[in-house]
């Protein structure tokens, strides 16, 4: 299996996590290993007793640029039943306007003695510019930067194609929707790809497709019907109409009628095919109510298991910090 | 004594509380449950250490639809009392605006694994309507909905009543001011005849009435000086400014020269007469300070009393759900 | 040495802290209390789990009448750290409006058994007015009020000195900026005195000087190179460009070229000069990056003294009130 080069802003020297910030350069192994721990968190949101004590007295703050309730909340909601204690800074709302620079603000933060920084940004990049410049006792996790990146989103989506999949060897998955300003189907795809899946395809008009697609490691489809044959795997994305000037796309009505999902156009899917959405879903728009209510659907295990997913990133990037600084004592004496 | 016919959404099969949303179904032994209940929560508030581990590992998620920091405040501390884990939605600054419906918003905050929504909803009915559809797993509380009811409020005034009153065998209870938009008054005129006080009386001018008020057990007074006349128990209602048109009344302070309580007019009421209210209160427009600081005013003694009612109403829906699937799984074996 | 007149309000019969209000009035004695407890909790933020449980089971409610998310996160952290439970309280944006008076809303906070308030307000001298008519049951701390005393801020900033310079005795300290508008200023120059410092300085143009510098216990130089001179400790002061009428000060780059902090006017201070700033810092207004990200600042470190601070200041107020109700109660058998 070739494995991608070492990633020292996200892997500790041992290759253990320590940040989480993008997927295309993490290992099989990594991603395995997350999908393996979520598996373990599973059933903590079963229990009388929700919690379990892996990040008891560790300062988490959620540092949003751009707000986002829902996510926010996921974040929020794993730490807690990690056993963290938890700030939320509404950058936006913040002082960030009384002149003091990005850096400045992080360097204060860090001198709280904060463990992990779980950061939402409109800007491509800005999640990696704020790890490559923090100290290294804080972890960063990515929580959605610009279009590059939403790996914890897509590490949910992995962990629910092979809870319901079994695996990822032989799958075809479809990824239909508004791929060029989705940083979920970037991550998506790296993730099927690391992991194994057969065929990566993506399903949208041509204004919908980002120039770079080609080299990102999927098979290009703009009829719906030809991208979602024999599919075992389909998720539509969100339009993401805030994010879209008016010239990519006639009408919303025209979106749903050339690329929405209904039951009839996924009879040519996998008969066993499973529907997947980041949510929140636009009924009518991406995705037809018939479809998101129906028996396909797992979108709401989705939000299950994504809190698994954050709890196993977070706890990862944590136990994998103790041991580098665990070896880097160790060494010293 | 003649009881409501049974009420499956808000209580178990065998009886015993789940949901919290309106006092009008519930039997009496419901309410003294409650009231016993929240007796044994009253002294946390004095301990040095505020807390019971009732709800430790429990996610609690304060929905507000409407803006209350007061009430949200309430709450949050009830729970965090209970060691509950507390997520606050403040819906209206959220991204509800993003399309999604409300029922697709509700079971994605199921799919969390939440036990509890704490809800407050600016429409009549609202809430009623998200227990009606949220998963069996989840206890909802109303925080209060439109004109409809706010229960919670209702039975700390219930609490408070008894506490200072014995009982409410041979009460006369008069709730002066704005009954029209009072979501409390009406909880409390439930409340009251269900749990035996003598005679419940509402006053104030026939434009503040609502239409169905003979319907609802309580005797009408458009005369302050003949619905206070040997009244026990006093609650004066807030105005409720922002949500009158200006029609229905002449004048804050035409209000309070006809509807005000004065010591004055507090004259023809019981001698051991308590003065309540919900708060905030408005000085000089349904209440003069020299009441509302004066000995027969309990009006911060409620604001006590609420946080233990709220953790005795948080606590009994938990483990009336508890036994609930305690029971089921013993029906599985 | 001169005591200060005993001060009941902050200060309990027996003479430990019961509120955190100013520093003008407190003896030296409780001074270096607050310092010796914060050096105890230093080390807190370096361990595995950043936890003790001095405050487990308190309400903490952090009242803020003025939006300030940075002081607040530091009180929420600290807070958090002795594991109280806090509220967070953002007056702007709640009920107040609702035509409540500020001692009606207190009073009720109150009444929910809050143990302590961490007030911020915009007005010199609200704070004070609060701590005098609060229950005796809640400690107030003083997170900044208006121009009149900012007293975390300078016992941190004093924690700084003593962990820099071992102690007070010799220093000369400089002040440099906005004198007239900063809380922080005030707060400073009496507990530097209080301490024992040889000399205080405040460096500033005439029109940023209050009228009553002359009667504060500081030697007033409007030269910078004067006020630099053989300095031990250089405390630069934001430029509040929020408070001030355009007619005090010319420009920012005007304020920079004649009091702006450099290396090269460093030069004239003491060879191992601190260069302190409370944050956040304008680069090139009040301070060169140079200086800024330079060897002699320790503005990051005074961040984290912050939290050990907070937390010292907290629980001694918290253990004096504790105290003092013990003797209450053993006074009443």
């Amino acid at each position: 299996m070739s494995q991608p080069s070492p990633d020292t802003l996200q892997l500790t020297g041992s290759g253990r996590l320590r940040n989480f910030l993008t997927i295309d350069a993490l290992p099989r192994s990594i991603l395995e290993e997350i999908l393996d721990t979520a598996a373990s968190f599973v059933d903590v949101g079963d229990r009388s007793i929700k919690k379990v004590p892996l990040l008891r007295g560790k300062t988490v703050i959620n540092l949003f640029f751009e707000p986002s309730t829902r996510t926010r909340t996921t974040f929020e909601l794993a730490a807690k039943r990690l056993s963290a204690d938890v700030l939320n800074m509404d950058i936006a709302r913040s002082s960030t306007s009384k002149g003091e620079t990005l850096m400045d603000m992080l360097r204060n933060l860090e001198a709280m003695s904060a463990d992990m920084f779980v950061v939402r940004h409109g800007d491509s990049g800005a999640v990696d510019y704020i790890a490559r410049h923090a100290t290294p006792e804080v972890a960063i996790i990515n929580a959605g930067d610009g279009r590059h990146a939403h790996p914890t989103q897509a590490m949910l989506d992995m962990y629910t194609i092979r809870h319901y999949k079994g695996g990822f060897a032989g799958l075809k998955v479809a990824i239909v929707g508004d791929i060029l300003h989705s940083r979920v189907a970037r991550s998506e795809i790296h993730a099927l790809n690391i992991l194994g899946a057969e065929e990566v395809r993506v399903v949208a008009p041509r204004t919908l497709l980002p120039a770079d697609i080609d080299s990102l490691g999927a098979k290009v489809f703009t009829r719906l019907e030809d991208g979602l044959r024999d599919a075992d795997v389909v998720i539509a994305l969100r339009l993401q109409k805030e994010r879209m000037s008016a010239a990519l796309l006639p009408s919303e009505s025209e979106f749903f009628r050339l690329y929405g999902l209904t039951n009839e156009r996924l009879a040519v899917a996998h008969p066993d095919a499973i529907v997947m959405h980041p949510g929140p879903i636009n009924r009518g728009v991406e995705i037809a109510s018939e479809v998101a209510d129906g028996p396909r659907a797992v979108i709401l295990h989705q939000v299950t298991f994504g809190i698994a997913v954050r709890m196993a990133v977070m706890s990862l990037c944590m136990s994998g910090r103790e041991t580098e600084r665990e070896a880097a004592h160790a060494a010293a004496r």
